[in-house]
């Protein structure tokens, strides 16, 4: 199984010294390879460079693949969704569009438990086939590798059903997936004034039954108000440690609570959301190296305030970004178009945006040393868009570029 | 030449009473047929109903298309273009992203005489195939009318050569077309110092010779500081009336300077852009019947102020919506988007959406009588969407649901 992508007009390989994830001026450097070339063999890439520069050969066996006028660029990694959900809540938009907001309409009974109440009775095929669907989309659009959170069981019997599902994927599609534990998600309605209750379940029986199973790489909570609070999400990311998933936080999502200082003090591989940090959280984010995963489709649906990427770029945070795809406050699953709305409203540059959406989205799943950029020994996850030069894929907006996608090796037809 | 659509899960005719126009309250009543069906004869829609109810019965010539499972609505009319275009200024987006606004790139070379570079040295075949591109892909993501105006040509010979290309586009291309001449666009550089000289060829020669060989439908000033004011502009949309022009106005787009005021005075089909209009705007656009054409996708691209679409609306004031496609100040031509913009960052709803992106954009174009609702009578501009529902449209964002359009009565396949 060789492959050969020849002659890009523009080969983007996102590639700095190797480094597997960037910071500050670093996310503007993009690696970017007039008539690039990239070799590849058994899904791994074997060589990259300039076309008139390569000194491997190509057999009798090669596919070679002509992208001559194209960009080329790693495939995106989406590392923060929750796209295993039954169920929808355009309702909750319309609501949103007549003023209401998504507090609001949570207390309403709307939110994410409305999905819990979906979730709990589909089936997992029926899960399963849903999100197959949107994944195959989802790499149309470009994304090779993507995060999956569990968290709306809310209970034994769902969460797992919900991680099962998710493994089951994992094997199954040729996406690259993620399982992330977020049995932490909300507090489930039959555990409503009781907490403490909810949480004994996820200290004492789910996250040792997630760990033995090694059903999850990371475990993930939902620190806020009304929520789990800070000493809750401690306790809860701390028990998962022991258990080998690492911690991931939604922090600072609809005010400033001090989860990036959380996610520093337990050693997050990555804090989420961040729309509220404060200085003080930047610099804690900073300190211990935990990726900010930037989720500006979030508050571009609920007409919210956006995260301060230009601070965090410039505090030496590795930025990342993320869809959040899910039902309630991010319906779309398109990095490209997250990628827009970062540079039209956070003001990141078009190289920044590309890093974050590959090799430090990459980072915060850990992943940086098998793909998110094209450099030799990472796995061949490749996209080629019909645009002129990179800078379009933020620039041309609401139309999907992507014309073929290239995965382990594998070109996909769909 | 017969087609009957059958069965749609949801039909939306968008019709309310035989209304050209719709406003206030009307906005939000968008026709909802369960199950419905649509019968067309050559071209023209003959019936329309539930399923259930049809009584015209298909022949062995009709064509039977099943859209069961999927909602079929009128094609989208983007009433407000710049399509007809050469080069791309994603140069100015990437400086826009480090912070620099609109005025501030224009002043330093960028800007709308960036692109009047281009499309002077283009041929007109050349500019016409950009734009055929263009247009067909507009029509995958579902747009069957479209407005296109001249404005990068600024000289006799240019703008003549845009004019005759939009006219020959209108033949050439399924999609249907209104040209709109836009002379005063921006002041060309060889006039700097000597607006007065450009003005005097806009009024002497421009106009008399577009109005007399009918190339134009309407003509529009880009009515603002540093561009035209507003004697300039009445003067200008005066004389084009004389030649059988209907005025349009780009107004308050970047401050508030009484353009909506002025479309008022002179009988203007539509004010455009609005971002900035104030309450005795809004008074004078409702009084004199002149539809407000919004177009959300460029505060959006230069991260600026969105119209205020909840005082209009709520001031009676007729509201569509459009891309304002353009490379400089909004790179998109995607009509779902703009509305997933609009309920997300102007608070209108799904049901104000879909009229604006349809009979009201028709309205602003002088064509509601023959497109942007399913009523008897009227043109099968059609768009069938693999959605469950209407509301799925502006709620799941950053994909094509577009399956089938049909134009004219005739089934597309792109």
């Amino acid at each position: 199984m060789e492959l050969l992508i020849q002659r890009a007009k523009q080969l983007v390989t996102v590639a700095v010294h190797g480094k597997l994830v960037k910071v500050g001026p670093e996310m503007r450097e993009i690696g970017l390879i007039e008539e690039g070339s990239v070799y590849v063999k058994d899904g791994i890439i074997q060589w990259v460079g300039r076309e008139v520069d390569r000194t491997i050969e190509s057999t009798r066996d090669t596919h070679v693949f002509d992208a001559s006028g194209k960009v080329v660029m790693p495939g995106f990694v989406d590392p923060h969704t929750h796209l295993l959900f039954d169920g929808s809540r355009e309702i909750e938009f319309a609501m949103r569009s007549e003023g209401k907001t998504y507090e609001e309409i949570a207390h309403e009974g709307g939110g994410i438990l409305n999905t819990v109440k979906d979730v709990r009775k589909a089936t997992k095929r029926e899960l399963k086939r849903l999100a197959d669907n949107r994944m195959t989309k989802m790499m149309e659009h470009g994304t090779t590798t993507v995060e999956i959170k569990s968290g709306y069981g809310l209970d034994m019997e769902n969460e797992i059903k919900m991680l099962h599902a998710i493994d089951e994927l994992a094997k199954e599609h040729y996406m690259t997936v993620v399982p992330t534990f977020l049995g932490a998600h909300a507090l489930p309605s039959e555990y409503k004034g009781n907490k403490g209750g909810y949480i004994h379940l996820l200290l004492r029986e789910l996250i040792p039954y997630v760990g033995k199973k090694h059903l999850a790489a990371f475990c993930d909570v939902f620190c806020e108000k009304g929520y789990f609070d800070l000493p809750e999400a401690e306790e809860i990311l701390n028990e998962a440690k022991k258990f080998e998933m690492r911690p991931k936080i939604h922090a600072e999502e609809l005010s400033q609570l001090g989860g990036a200082e959380l996610a520093a003090k337990v050693g997050a591989t990555s804090a989420d959301h961040l729309e509220y940090v404060a200085d003080e959280g930047i610099k804690a984010l900073n300190n211990a190296e935990v990726v900010a995963v930037l989720l500006p489709g979030v508050s571009f649906f609920l007409g919210q305030r956006y995260a301060p990427a230009r601070k965090l770029v410039e505090g030496g945070v590795a930025v990342a970004l993320g869809t959040d795809f899910n039902p309630g406050s991010c319906m779309s699953f398109s990095m490209p178009l997250m990628m827009t709305i970062a540079c039209t409203q956070m003001k990141m540059t078009p190289e920044e945006v590309i890093s974050a959406a590959t090799i430090n989205a990459a980072a915060a799943l850990g992943l940086s040393h098998e793909t998110g950029s094209i450099e030799i020994g990472k796995r061949a996850d490749l996209i080629v868009l019909d645009i002129p030069n990179y800078q379009y894929l933020p620039y041309h907006f609401g139309v999907n570029h992507v014309c073929s996608v290239i995965k382990n090796g594998t070109i996909l037809e769909f």
